[in-house]
């Protein structure tokens, strides 16, 4: 409890950094430190809802390469911004959310005065490059809004943004030698040859366009821009880092170190100069495009006419005060900070990927008109299919359906003919396990959504579950699971294609293709041709079906499993929990099961090489901090002891989510995490996307109220709440007493009261 | 003489590879293997008039560099084919003709079969590689034809195009292991790094698109292609040559290399496997677009509807033979061969840059739709605004008012605000001194086109004569002179300004624009400021204006000269002859001038040094091979003995051009070396572009028509004419004597007859 204590001293104590944010009801609950510190990976800087600039602070820009090999440090910079870092490198207009392997960082800008410098220099010693100290104290971030004094030159930073355009603020001292810098070579999970090509072109004295092209996490990505100044610069040059090359052209025909209009190269940094009075602010507006320097352009005039960045900071917070308040909660400051900043995290992704025209660059690489749509990119599907998709299935239904939409465009423009594995800036990067895009649709459709086209997305998914030549896919159909000779994630890619075939059969009965249904709810078993009864966990077998020895159920790192061991990874069968307990010995042994995973003591080795997480994403040896255990609390719910889901829902989130930088146990994963706790909080979970039903758990809010689309309101009251109090006695909805343990989807957008009656005694 | 016999029996002895090209009057006299021998960079390969494809075969690849530095054997293959080599490597979509730096080479392709071989192999060991041994008995081409047997496989290669669309047919023996390999690594003056990135998709069994974006002598080039095959390929396959790399990714996930939809990276070869029968032909379609790949595939269903490798080929040949029949001459076929070509070859450049749609690529790297005009590329300004873009004005003038259209643009897109200078694939490279697109402008309007806004083409030509910035034009303008300290081209900079100048000022007299006419007439007699009275020569001079010590005027590397030396660029005034011999001191000391030009002995170690010609392409010291003397010969007009230019026209046209594949003393750079012959041949040649004369020669044909677009036909008759009648007794037109040096321009647009009356005796 300390941290948070310090942490809401810093935002509050500090009062020359402190904003009025008071016409805001929601907003001021919204901290984006949370999670900034340790594995949260989240970012502090500016963005709006589902936007496609996201501008802040990168406190570091190490290198995904030390001698030639992975550097593991790189890790921690998956956003830009490490909280206990001590110096700020610039602000890029591209982050990632949560995610735990990255890219992006595009178009680091950077103010200074003095002697121009051009390298960023080391946290170690700022002043030997364009970097800054920075305090915390001096820094202050709202949902839209990054202010921080850069202490080197006393220049305050301010940064705000639009869908598309991101706006900086710098006030300057007075300096006859002030910069602003443009590093195009600067990125996340930079690596010498991941900047393919970059280019700048100065059209005049305030406008600067160009692109950047790298090989990366995406493998063909170009990010075009646009760049305005608010006050024309008096200079401007640039400076090549590349290696010599042998062909230099007749280029030398200009001294292209003065004020020349275009550079292009692989590792270029540009600046542009400026004298400024006390106090002077130089503004600059930053706009992107997937299509063209062009668009880029024609985005940043559409977007933002004028130069009032207050303006452009409030437009933008009522955009997420809007979307906010679409769940209205009752509840301390604390609880509000956490509920608040879990929403806010979780409309952060997917992400605007289409100019103002409704032009956007397509997985085939060619330029493509959305129509009737708007074109989302940025999928983390392994993580959003369990809880952030399902939410906005409640709360986003039509920003669902676009992105369903998207998904149906990847899977059209895609080479693979495949839906989206994790897929980023019009590239597919096949980012972990499974094909979860089909639980998306499967989700949306059984849920009653008509907005996309069933049959079409029907069609996607059976096309994707049958890429023979896709991570197993084949062996996976011939042998009924993955062995262990053909991957080193046999099993947990094993037991997520079951569940995502189940998924599809789920879409396949709502359309009625009864051979389809039959072929993939056939597969969904599969589950079980890699469970050992023997020694009573999901384990490792070769194409003969021998188990793999040896085996150490405790072990991620062994073989078999990715993000998970075998202890949390036997119980991802999502799609048939009943089949699951019966294969495990009954009701009994499940039930022990569960309470040994919360209870046993993990020992450290294990830790260890447990990815993605801090030793407080950790309970026992349940793994909140990654994604495959999201449902695992939720299971007791098919077991005699329910109440044990309601025990366990209360423990995990005071100890998961805390409002602080580092009150994130694991990469917040585009929203995934901060999905779970919203749906958590509100006293219900959708352990299987796909079906209709949400398991209850025990509310951790005072009220709430879902704002639905359709514009009924769903409301979840508690009475006798208290901290004590976390068992659920009754469930009433609509003044009927709910006996099982779910409620339906049909049910909350029909609008109407969910009643928790709370207990310090379990039923 | 026998060199030429040689190449007309090779032509017409090998029967089977004889084609009836007898429905064409002229496209038969085309001989594309002129200037593919020693120093012509002229290719054999098919292309349309000013079409985007040439596709041509590259008989070696070999690299711009060599251990880091340049490798001056790099520069025979500037069009990618050299007639002596006894291999070909592939045949590859873009060629410049007769340049003297390079670029391209795009998409190069080669069937082969047996065990896949992917790299090229060597010359001298074509067994080692994919290349294949041929022989000249083998090969046969024509204007928009090229055929070849390749020997290793036995595999007979024809190539032809449409405007955007290169056909290719391969004939196979019977294999169960054809291939036909597409090579994105190879390229004309390649080196390590010049290859940006390059991008395959395999769409289906059929269907290949991707791109090649490289950084050569265009900086920022990007081309997109679609290939389609006739025969489905049952089996793909790729090959990365990259060095390997940090960062992989996910891509494991798949066996890329059997059978894998997508790859990029900077070094990739690919093959697509067929099983053939004997003497089945495998075709291929593949279209270009400098736009996008989509771009490139709505390029060739538009051009090309089926698989008629006849009609394609004769449809480009009409084409052809309407081009060439703009000017009927009467010869013999010698003669024919040489017009005939020299006409094919002044009608390659500038290339189509545009889709089917209008899309083209700016300078500003933007895409852009080219509103009432066809957008083109690839200007050779230095060379072409001489003759080149001068014959267009008369028989071309739509597309000569296109080009300029497209400068236009050019200037419009250009980041340094510049007409071009040498550009390419929305690319300016700077290659060569001078700012000659004036000249083209100048000339244009001044000659009556008044197709383009000659308003606005003067802005452009003020704006780029006013430069400061670019190759010493400040230091131009205060000094009156470039001073050998800021440059090492310092005198024929100096001379091309101020010819440019004098062009500028007549576009401004034009428009009666008087302050931009003065100051430009003013800088138009620069010249005088580098002619050293003393030696009478110009000459290098520093900027307090004293004369560089030490001088040697036959030196072309010793300073001051590019492309000619101090005996040479002296003349270089086009636009003031009279004055010049003036400051030469009179018309005797100039006639003897240019005598000793003509008959002066250049000792060896100076021939060395001088540039892109055969010692064939010097007599005495005159230099045809380049260009700066292409004037030269027409300047005895402005003496007393203008008879001396009819015999030196004579004297150049035969030992110059020749039809033999060694045929041409130097680069035909882009047509310019084919205009001279052209204009050369009809009798007249435009010494100054900008001005509306013509200076009369001594023709060579017997007769010639040139058909102008208004409807009218200009007769050229030749009386008496004989080899030995190099004289011009008396010339009239239209029934009346002309008593001056030169015809006008609106005397020819007028139509009618032209008759010079030869006499082996001169005046």
């Amino acid at each position: 409890m300390k941290r948070i204590f310090t942490f809401i001293l810093t935002c509050t104590t500090v009062a020359v950094y402190a904003q009025n944010s008071s016409k805001y009801q929601l907003v001021p609950f919204v901290k984006t430190m949370i999670g900034t510190q340790r594995m949260g990976h989240t970012y502090p800087g500016a963005t709006v809802p589902f936007g496609m600039v996201q501008l802040s602070p990168e406190t570091d820009t190490i290198s995904y390469e030390r001698n030639g090999k992975y550097n593991p440090d790189v890790y921690k910079y998956c956003a830009g911004y490490q909280y206990d870092d001590k110096t700020i490198v610039g602000f890029s207009h591209t982050h990632f959310s949560g995610t735990g392997h990255s890219d992006l960082g595009d178009f680091l800008i950077m103010p200074s005065v003095g002697k121009l410098q051009l390298n960023p220099g080391t946290a170690d010693d700022p002043s030997s490059g364009y970097r800054s100290p920075f305090s915390h104290d001096e820094e202050y971030s709202e949902a839209n809004y990054y202010k921080v004094r850069l202490a080197k030159n006393n220049i305050t930073a301010e940064l705000t943004t639009t869908a598309r355009v991101g706006f900086h603020q710098y006030t300057f001292p007075e300096s006859d030698d002030a910069h602003i810098i443009l590093d195009l070579m600067s990125g996340i999970y930079n690596y010498s040859g991941k900047n393919v090509w970059t280019y700048l072109r100065v059209v005049n004295d305030t406008l600067v366009m160009g692109y950047r092209q790298t090989n990366g996490w995406a493998r063909n990505r170009t990010l075009y821009f646009a760049m305005i100044f608010s006050k024309p610069f008096y200079r401007h040059g640039f400076k090549s880092y590349a290696p010599k090359e042998v062909y230099r052209g007749f280029w030398h025909k200009f001294d292209q170190t003065n004020n020349f209009p275009e550079i292009s190269g692989s590792q270029i940094r540009a600046h542009f100069d400026f004298k400024t009075t006390e106090r002077e602010q130089v503004k600059i507006k930053f706009a992107l495009s997937p299509v063209s320097m062009d668009g880029a352009l024609h985005n940043l005039v559409s977007e933002v006419a004028d130069w009032n960045f207050d303006k452009v900071k409030a437009q933008g917070q009522q955009l997420w005060e809007k979307e906010l308040s679409k769940i209205a909660i009752q509840g301390n400051d604390e609880l509000k900070q956490n509920f608040y900043t879990a929403m806010y995290h979780a409309m952060i992704n997917p992400t605007l990927y289409m100019d103002v025209d409704s032009l956007y660059k397509g997985l085939d690489q060619n330029i493509h008109k959305a129509s009737g749509f708007t074109n989302y990119t940025t999928f983390s599907l392994w993580d959003t299919y369990r809880a952030l998709h399902p939410l906005f299935t409640i709360i986003q239904p039509d920003r669902n359906a676009d992105m369903i939409k998207s998904m149906l465009a990847h899977y059209d423009q895609s080479p693979e003919h495949m839906l989206p594995v994790w897929s980023n800036s019009a590239n597919e990067n096949w980012c972990m396990s499974g094909y979860h895009a089909v639980a998306v649709l499967a989700d949306a459709a059984v849920k009653g959504s008509n907005q996309f086209d069933a049959a079409r997305a029907l069609e996607a998914c059976v096309a994707t579950a049958r890429k023979r030549d896709y991570e197993n896919i084949g062996t996976y159909i011939d042998l009924g699971f993955i062995p262990d000779t053909s991957s080193g994630t046999s099993v947990s890619g094993t037991l997520e294609y079951a569940y995502d075939d189940w998924a599809i059969a789920q879409l396949a009965a709502k359309l009625g293709k009864k051979d389809i249904y039959e072929e993939f709810i056939k597969r969904s078993q599969n589950y079980k041709h890699v469970y050992d009864a023997s020694t009573g966990f999901m384990r490792p077998r070769s194409s003969e079906g021998d188990f793999h020895v040896p085996f150490d159920p405790l072990s991620t790192s062994n073989g078999g499993f990715i993000e998970g061991n075998a202890w949390n990874y036997t119980l991802f069968v999502p799609q048939d929990p009943e089949g699951l307990i019966k294969l495990m010995g009954g009701n009994n042994r499940f039930v022990n099961y569960l309470d040994s995973l919360f209870t046993m003591h993990l020992p450290d080795k294990y830790f260890a090489e447990t990815e993605d997480i801090t030793r407080d994403g950790i309970i026992g040896n349940y793994v909140h901090g990654n994604e495959p255990s999201h449902h695992v609390a939720y299971l007791y719910n098919w077991t005699n002891k329910p109440w044990k889901t309601q025990e366990r829902i209360r423990m995990i989130l005071p100890l998961m989510y805390k409002p602080a930088p580092d009150g994130l146990g694991g990469n917040d994963d585009c929203g995934q995490m901060s999905a779970w706790y919203i749906f958590s909080a509100l006293g219900f979970y959708p352990v299987t996307p796909g079906s209709d039903r949400y398991e209850l758990g025990s509310p951790s809010v005072d009220q709430a109220i879902i704002h639905l689309d359709n514009g009924k309101n769903f409301v979840i009251k508690v009475t006798n709440k208290s901290p004590q109090n976390v068992y659920v006695s009754k469930v009433m909805f609509n003044g009927k007493e709910i006996k099982e343990h779910y409620i339906k989807h049909s049910d909350i957008i029909k609008g109407g009261d969910l009643i928790f009656f709370m207990s310090a005694q379990h039923k």
